[in-house]
């Protein structure tokens, strides 16, 4: 069994457990408790000399950061949809892995950081950031379904988890229609997994830009 | 010919130089002038609309992000050591290419972007967040020749530039023996390319823990 060293309310390891949802992979979830400083402990440290959730651990393999085990688990156990072999397409959905422990870090997930958890960060950086993020975001989706190739790919699941609890950092998703038609999108995919907090594709309605795009999921 | 729109300063920019002159690719390089504004004119934004260098275009295939790119031209047009088909060495590489574009660009990226270019950012910050990741890098490289696998990869060319530029940020290298060795060890590869205000492994030497590891080109 595939083990996920695992916070629940961490968008990083929202993104593993997503996309093994959507993709059909079994993970044994194993909580870390932060707030006790499990993290920190010479038994994580062994695994994570960074201290960071998620690791994945399958056999002898360890790996830290979300985005390696996005590709790993997708290359190992996925369909090769998610994670295509080719040159090209795995540029194009690098450009998103990068989005995600770039932008998307300094972004929505440290405006989130300081708004949910109380982190010494500067707030109106983090909101310049996510704005500046957004904006780019919203111009790719709202003339692409999917981030690349026309379909769900792990680039979908690396942005996803910040951008969809974006408003616990207090950034707002109303001007970016294109972004929330996209996290419908992925909301209605069979699998979906949600999380704490993540608002349901319903209670984002009354745009008629966004709406337009919505599919409810008891629709013919 | 696969054209890569180049600033010559810029480490991510030099990330993908690097790593083409190692591998043997050959690029054409297209200067962008970022002072004279060329990276928000309608021609550079229908390339790239993030407004960022490097972009590499290849055929068809236009690609933005350092690490993506690296990717892309690795599998595409590399030597197979460089980025492995399998699962695993793709996960093992990936961590280094998120902390790129992670802790390296909020860190010493950051720290060299005010120092050296002035840039409107928090200095201290960037100072903590550069000496948090070089001691886990430091640690990483006390008990590995290189990143991952046991041999150069495209996560050695991801890190390489921010971190040996790290002076140029008043980042200092001085109590991190081994990313100063590996520093030497990347620059003494057949095929290594520098790049303005790079320090040759010679300037750094006088530490007996480093200078151990280094081997001068002109030993036998």
């Amino acid at each position: 069994m595939i083990r996920l060293h695992d916070v629940e309310l961490s968008g990083n390891c929202y993104k593993v457990r997503l996309f093994a949802a959507l993709a059909g992979i079994p993970l044994e979830r194993c909580p870390v408790d932060l707030a006790a400083g499990e993290h920190r402990t010479p038994q994580f440290l062994a695994l994570n000399p960074w201290a960071q959730v998620p690791v994945l651990v399958d056999g002898d393999l360890v790996l830290r950061d979300s985005q390696a085990i996005l590709v790993y688990l997708a290359s190992r156990h996925g369909d090769p949809g998610w994670w295509p072999d080719d040159a090209a397409s795995q540029g194009r959905i690098v450009q998103w892995l990068s989005a995600s422990a770039g932008e998307i870090q300094s972004g929505p997930a440290s405006a989130r950081l300081v708004e949910k958890f109380g982190y010494d960060l500067d707030k109106a950086d983090a909101l310049r950031r996510s704005a500046r993020l957004l904006e780019r975001v919203d111009a790719h989706l709202a003339c692409h379904e999917w981030l690349e190739l026309g379909r769900p790919t792990i680039a979908d699941c690396a942005v996803f988890p910040y951008v969809a609890w974006a408003h616990e950092g207090s950034v707002d998703l109303k001007p970016f229609p294109a972004v929330r038609a996209w996290i419908a999108r992925v909301q209605s995919l069979p699998g979906f997994l949600s999380a704490p907090g993540i608002q349901h594709a319903h209670d984002r309605a009354g745009d008629g830009h966004c709406s337009l795009q919505i599919k409810s999921k008891t629709e013919p």
